[in-house]
This record gives structure tokens, sequence and C-alpha cells, in this order.
């Protein structure tokens, strides 16, 4: 295995790069951390560029990933000091692997997509993308200004659903979510004024579910194109609900109207 | 207003101790954070026994609670480091009140309950409480072993929705749990191994809904108990769902099947 030591390593320093959405971005990779999630994506058949881990990694290395590390896998051993500045989380595990950005073609295939517009907390983003992935969305669409998908927290809170579920940024001016439209897709915003509860709302067919951000809901621009407008009651009187709880909900409320309907 | 100046008064130094557990039960009293927090306390009637601020807090004071603040609360002026020591958050406000732990009497004289058994992360068990007062639920009960309800995350995480929702703590042999299927509750548990999918089950009906730990789900006592066993169908194919999810989309199909009913 091939020892860095130095902090200018020019891989070291690239790779360093990637903690920031601008370098992420520039080279199209990202940075996972910890032995649960780099499983994951050993599993999903993720792209692994390369592996770097330090001593405590190195030890763990085979019980944890035995079954996934070939011999083609550039793995680079690094001091702890070294590692730990590459990490997010408050124990590291003494290992991290860049990987490829979410290459799954959206497609369009599909009949069951979800739009998140604006979500600002990465925790939420995550838990969404988890919940989405389980409940059989074809796709995630998020409009611009939405959280950076590979930010460290989102991509923790997906629990490595991120590796299996197409993702796709649209243009600023929708173009996707448009074309969607017209090729028949209701779009359903979710809102405090809905027009009906989310169960009393048809669901079957192409459809897109849109939520919101945190404090401000669905942008006016998408609920000006959704042709479908519900709101989750809230018999309690409490003000308002977590947006993953809210997106959680009527997700599920889709896959309940397709079992009774299938 | 009062100055307090020195660490070693007596009231700052009895306020400190509610940072922890012990404290708080000791006393029956907890710390809350920010202006927006506070005025929750404040419309929901909660018994403010007093409010500490810095001259930050005190500036912003008649602007955010002008309409809440009477004569008969006691506050006391700190100095930035010593009000600061007593919050959590990394961007402080400059106000904590103390208020009395939640008083409200469950009575059982409801339809509706949760059971949380050993949660254990504070965000999850927030947000559960933010849901369960949105989706009306009488009253929650917790296991012994479920985190502390007065933990500054899971307060922060219920939005004051814990100010308005009855809580209480079960014995460690589960005595309330039992008394109320003696009345005639049914009791449901989520689990990956559930017989049927949560909305072919029927919720109508006198009902408590438990949902258990992250990493193992309701504890085999619990899931004795219950006689209707139901689980979240995941078609996509993720491994779980986050336990707050979860409970929200159960408790939500209770909503949709009452008000369909209704």
């Amino acid at each position: 295995m091939v020892l860095i030591e130095s902090k200018e390593n020019k891989l070291y320093k690239e790779t360093k790069k990637l903690k920031d959405r601008k370098g992420r971005n520039k080279s199209c990779k990202y940075i996972i951390e910890g032995f649960r999630l780099i499983s994951e994506a050993f599993k999903a058949n993720l792209s692994i560029e390369y592996i770097f881990l330090n001593s405590e990694g190195e030890e763990k290395l085979q019980s944890y990933l035995g079954d996934y590390i070939k011999e083609d896998i550039q793995m680079y051993k690094l001091s702890d000091r070294l590692l730990n500045d590459l990490c997010f989380t408050e124990t590291p595990q003494g290992i991290v692997a860049v990987v490829e950005m979410n290459t799954l073609d959206i497609g369009f295939k599909g009949s069951f997509y979800l739009l998140c517009d604006k979500i600002q907390d990465p925790g939420n983003l995550g838990t969404i993308i988890r919940t989405a992935h389980a409940a059989g969305v074809d796709g995630i669409i998020l409009t611009r200004g939405t959280v950076d998908v590979y930010n460290d927290k989102t991509i923790r809170a997906t629990m490595g659903s991120l590796f299996h579920i197409p993702i796709i940024v649209d243009d600023e001016n929708n173009t996707l979510i448009k074309e969607l439209i017209d090729k028949g897709f209701s779009l359903l915003a979710t809102s405090l004024a809905g027009d009906r509860n989310f169960f009393q709302e048809d669901l079957s067919g192409n459809i897109i579910i849109s939520v919101g951000n945190e404090g401000n809901g669905v942008s006016e621009e998408i609920y000006k194109l959704s042709n479908k407008k519900v709101k989750v009651p809230m018999p309690g009187g409490a003000e308002s609900l977590n947006v993953a709880i809210a997106t959680s909900i009527i997700l599920y409320e889709k896959v309940r109207q397709n079992q009774l309907n299938s």
C-alpha cells in the first residue's frame, strides 16, 4: 500500500478540495466516510476511484470490506492527522473513499418522481432521499437553490440510498419539470393552503410530487405549474411539520394507492 | 432587572444543574433556549419560573416577547459568558427560560396514543413529538430507556409541540400499557417482519401505536403485548426507514382512516 506522508501530496490536495461544493462540482467526485457507507457503495457497484485509510482503518479493512476489496482498487495509507482532516464526523472510522458523482440515468421512463424545491437542510434532504428510495420513487429532481446532495450530512442521512436512486438538478427555468408536464405528468404541490387533504387526491398515473423549502414551502413558480394542490391536515393543531416528514407521508400515500390499485 | 455577576450565584448554580438529566429530574424543571421556543411556551401557558438574558436578549425582548412579559415574571441579566454557559446552541440568542416539566395530564380519556419504545436519538424523539401533536395524538407514553424528553436537542426538534401534548414515562413492567390493553385498547407494533402493510390494518377505535429503537425496533416485551403487527413496505428496496419517518407514516394513516370514517 502506498504511503502518503505529506499534506503537499498532489492526490491528497486534490482530495481535500472535495470537501467544498465547488471542488466537487469541478471534478464530479465526492468523499464518503466510514465502513458502512463504503460497503453500501461497493454493493451498489459505484465507481470507487481510490481509498484513503489510517492504521485503524487498515486493521478493520478485511473484516468490514474483505468481500469487496480487489487488487485493482487503489489504496493509500495516511497518518491520522492527514486522514482526519478529510473527515467531517467527530469520531472518524479511519477510512474514506472518493467516488464519482451519481451517474444513474434518470431517463424519465418511470411514472413516479419527486421534486425537491429549494430544500435547505442537508439532513432533511438526506432523509428525503432515503425515504424516496424506500417508496420506489423512479428519480429525484432538485431545483436550483437546493442544498448540495454531496454535502457530508446529506450523504450520511441517506444511509446509502443516494447510490441507488437517480438524482438530477433542473435548470433555472425548470425545463425538465415543464417537459414532464407536457408529457402528461401531474405535478402535485404541498402547501398549508392546499385545496384538499393529500389522501383525497388521486395519485395514480404519472406524477411528480413536489415539496418545498423549510421556511417558505414550494416556490411560486412550481406552485403555479402544479395542477394538484394538497395539504397535510394537522387535526392536533401544530403549526407545521418537518419537511422530510410531510414528504414521506405523501410519498407513502402514493405507495398505498399503488398497492390498492395493483 | 436583577444583575447576576458571579457564577457562584445560587440561582445560577441551580440553573446550571438543569443541563443534566439528573438535575432536571431532581427539580422537575428544564431550560428552554431562544425567543421562538420561549414565545411558544408563553402561548401554551407554561409555568415559566424565570428568565435569564444578556444585553443582546434584553435589546430584543420587547419586539419578540413584548406581548407576554408581565411584571410578575422574574428576569435576571447575565454577562455573555455566564449566559452562554447555559446554552447548547452554537449561536445563542441571548435568552433562556426555566420552566416546569410537562404537567399536562395524560388522563387516558382519549382514544389515540403513541408509545415510543427506547428511542435513542433526541432529534428523532423531538420530530416524533412534533408530528404526534400535528396528528392529534392524545398523549405519548415512553418506555424506560427512551432518551430524555428534556434533552435540548429533543426540545428544539419538537418546535414547541412538547408544550401541548401530555407525555408520560411508563414503569419497567409497562403497567400503563397493560392497563390500556385491559381497557380494550389495541396495541399496534411496527416491525420489518410485520404480518401486513400498515394500510391494510383497521386503525379505528381505541389504539396505541408503538414504535421502537433505531437499531432494534420495538422491544420483545412490547411486541408480545401487541395484537396488530404491521410493516411499512419498501417497494424501492431500501433496507430501512428513519424511525421518525416510519412513525409519521403510520400516525397519518390513522388520521386518514379517522377522517374517512367521520
